[in-house]
């Protein structure tokens, strides 16, 4: 059975009326709601101002914020790119899509694999439910034609399939990184499945991203729509437009950040003129943590400990924030644990579609949380590595089985008994407590234990080569 | 020539008419503003959510920052107590006024000196003008009759003279200061010159403080007043009242926060009430970073460096927030570096009163800067450890002479040649840069050879022992 037999065996169709009662009466419209995720990439918890960041202007983010609520505690689903955005598109841990691998962190440009056909994403759950769904921006779920967006259950696609630093010409210098011309990048730009600019101008691509999202948005008005804008900056090499080049206190990083910022301000201008701003969920977030060893050009993760790669806070949480307006209060300051494990059933939620019963979901609808009809469902956060499951939160809880400080460069180290720390008290995990709370250490294990025992891991796509001719 | 004789030698009279042009047609009434300074203590930078705390909660704190200007490069003048609060108070540095020392940081209840005779205080450059002034909380710039709130031209004072960790019982435990019983601190509490509590209760001083600062603004809400607000929380021992007790998710530091931050909204709120919101100009802020050696006891400096009693960015760098409806445009986010040095030129020149012409003072009017008519004017800031200069920052450039980790208990260290960091790009100071500049670090030597010029330090005070009998 392929995947769009499956869709249309599962019978998600439109599931009129399950809407209001599932969200409270009368807070959202029986209209479907569009949707728009605005990602970006290695973006630090403490790069954006309302997030803490001394230098770091982002007003529009901030009114965003001010406007929607803030969420303090939010996890993506990896430390690293590719099995974070796998998470975030299927409601699934990538230890169950296969999307994760303990030899190669993310697919690369010799990569053969993708995400498998047998998994759902948002794009495919809308799209009987009658929404237009665009990508635009950074992919890097597998760059062959069966893997792409279009391929996926978006109408459209403009942007990169991997990363911004792949495709590395061989007579790049050493420092191509973090003094970066385009030339020295020969990633591809692709409408579609088609290559339309090798290299991307990257200097370029915040406002063509931005520009293409706008006139989707434009486009599909009138019908439910979700939009994917996958920035993928500020991920080195950091490029700018013209217009924010040199304009940002924080130097080359905030320059590129502030872009991003403007991208969002654009996006939600676009929805209040185009009349839809209050029937529109727009999601702010970042895959993972900063990475850090590109130092200045790295991000921050503000008072959490560690970056990019790594199971200690810094990693995983990252800035949140949700906007829909006359739906969440302005203002909302929502300190309860989630997650984009948490987008698609939200999403599937609010579209009224029904959760394929035949796979294991690992999130919860956000949908009360957000509304401020209830708190938030999810009790636990798991911290992956690859395959290895190095951390579990409960509550405010967290051991570390394993920790690996990756600004450091430090080699794994594994903790037995592990370490504990309370990660409301202590956010920036600096005072491991485990001597103090053996029940709680107990327990947690027990629920690393009840965690694994729903985890057959398959094989991984990352480790598939690119086919000879491929 | 006593004090009040140099006041009026000085000619400080109403100088109506000065207030108009000095800020900008029409910006402000001409009646004269009232001034309320509520300052926190030990209150680290990442201690407000509106600062990016992930789970401390500032609803009211955060509330007035949407409706005024979060102040991002905010420095206080002293990373420890007395000097801090000697340099808001007098619009100095503490090595000018003797209120520093290389022996011992603060005054102590056995000090016998405090903050001379010959400096001016805020409420003394305000009697001229008229300003009724009340002090409500922390003193510590001596607790002698000569040196209280007082006599320094606060009409009424109700707190405590010195820290609330201060006149330990000798039975105590030794973690009566992360453990702490209102029994094992003889703290004196005081109204005017009197002792009326002792030891003060400490669990509902928060509250009483408030209350009588609430009284103080309904009394005279006809007439132009200043009130100075100086929580002695979060320093430890922590206590709230029990309202906030077990209330916060960061623990007891959280609950001690939130109810300042609860004391923050009733003043912002009985300004409103009074009718007297639109003429009062408000700061928040607090006198040094968070005592981290206390760990979960102690705050957060979030993305900056060390702590209290440093000279790293987290050590004198604070949260600050100004409010002024109708005044301070709403949401500002105002990025220029400012100090409490220059909370006295900004009051004076609202006030209408002649910065005095016989000192220097180390500050700048912030009033184009609040008022959206100009930038800051501060280019330079000095980081003195006691009489020790360790570090200058100019513009976004920071050298360290000396430095000393506090949290790590570090001993003093020497930099020759010093270190550079810029701290705009690099708040965290996290990355030294001075082989990439030599002019900059030569300049910035010329800035400490320049201010070193115009200082003749004077005895200290902090060394003067109590007189037998007193």
């Amino acid at each position: 059975m392929n995947r769009r037999d499956f869709i249309k065996a599962m019978g998600w169709t439109a599931a009129a009326g399950l809407v209001g009662p599932a969200v409270g009466a009368g807070a959202i419209s029986e209209k479907k709601p569009n949707f728009v995720i605005i990602y970006a990439d290695d973006l630090g918890y403490g790069d954006l101002s309302c997030f803490g960041h001394p230098t770091l202007k982002t007003p529009h983010l901030d009114r965003m914020a001010a406007e929607g609520a803030k969420l303090t505690q939010f996890y993506s689903a990896a430390s690293v790119c590719t099995p974070s955005r796998a998470a975030l598109l299927t409601g699934r841990l990538p230890i169950r899509s296969g999307m994760c691998s303990d030899k190669r962190a993310v697919l690369f440009p010799d990569s053969g694999g993708g995400l498998p056909k047998s998994e759902v994403t948002i794009a495919e759950m809308l799209k009987p439910q009658g929404y237009a769904s665009g990508c635009f921006g950074k992919w890097h779920l597998g760059h062959l034609p069966a893997f792409l967006p279009t391929s996926n259950g978006f109408d459209t696609y403009f942007g990169i399939p991997y990363s911004n630093d792949m495709d590395r010409i061989k007579d790049a210098p050493k420092d191509a990184n973090t003094k970066p011309e385009v030339e020295y990048f020969n990633v591809p730009l692709m409408r579609d499945e088609e290559i339309i600019e090798r290299p991307a101008d990257q200097y370029t691509i915040t406002r063509r991203y931005t520009q293409e999202a706008l006139k989707f948005i434009t486009k599909n008005k009138n019908r439910p729509f979700f939009v994917y804008l996958a920035h993928n900056m500020p991920h080195i090499p950091l490029f700018s437009n013209k217009e924010f080049r040199g304009s940002s206190l924080r130097g080359l990083y905030g320059d590129v950040v502030e872009e991003v910022d403007w991208s969002v301000g654009q996006i939600l201008d676009a929805l209040r003129k185009q009349g839809v701003a209050e029937n529109t969920l727009v999601l702010f977030s970042s895959d993972n943590g900063p990475w850090l060893v590109y130092k200045q050009h790295g991000g921050s993760a503000g008072p959490l400990r560690d970056g990019k790669g790594s199971t200690w806070e810094g990693g995983m949480r990252e800035p949140a924030i949700a906007w829909w307006p006359g739906t969440i209060h302005a203002g909302s300051l929502l300190t309860d644990t989630a997650s984009t494990l948490d987008v698609f059933p939200t999403l599937a939620e609010l579209a009224g579609a029904v959760m394929p019963e035949d796979r294991i979901y690992d999130g919860y609808s956000l949908v009360p949380l957000l509304t401020g009809k209830g708190p938030g469902k999810r009790d636990i956060m798991v911290y992956y590595r690859g395959t290895q499951l190095r951390a579990l939160r409960k509550g405010p809880w967290k051991i570390h089985l394993f920790t690996k400080t990756e600004y450091m460069g430090q080699k794994i180290q594994k903790h037995d008994p592990p370490l504990l720390f309370h990660v409301e008290i202590d956010p920036g995990e600096q005072y491991e407590v485990g001597n103090q709370h053996p029940e709680i250490m107990a327990d947690l294990l027990e629920e690393v234990k009840k965690h694994q025992a729903t985890v057959k891991p398959r094989p991984s796509q990352l480790e598939i080569p690119l086919a000879k001719g491929s």
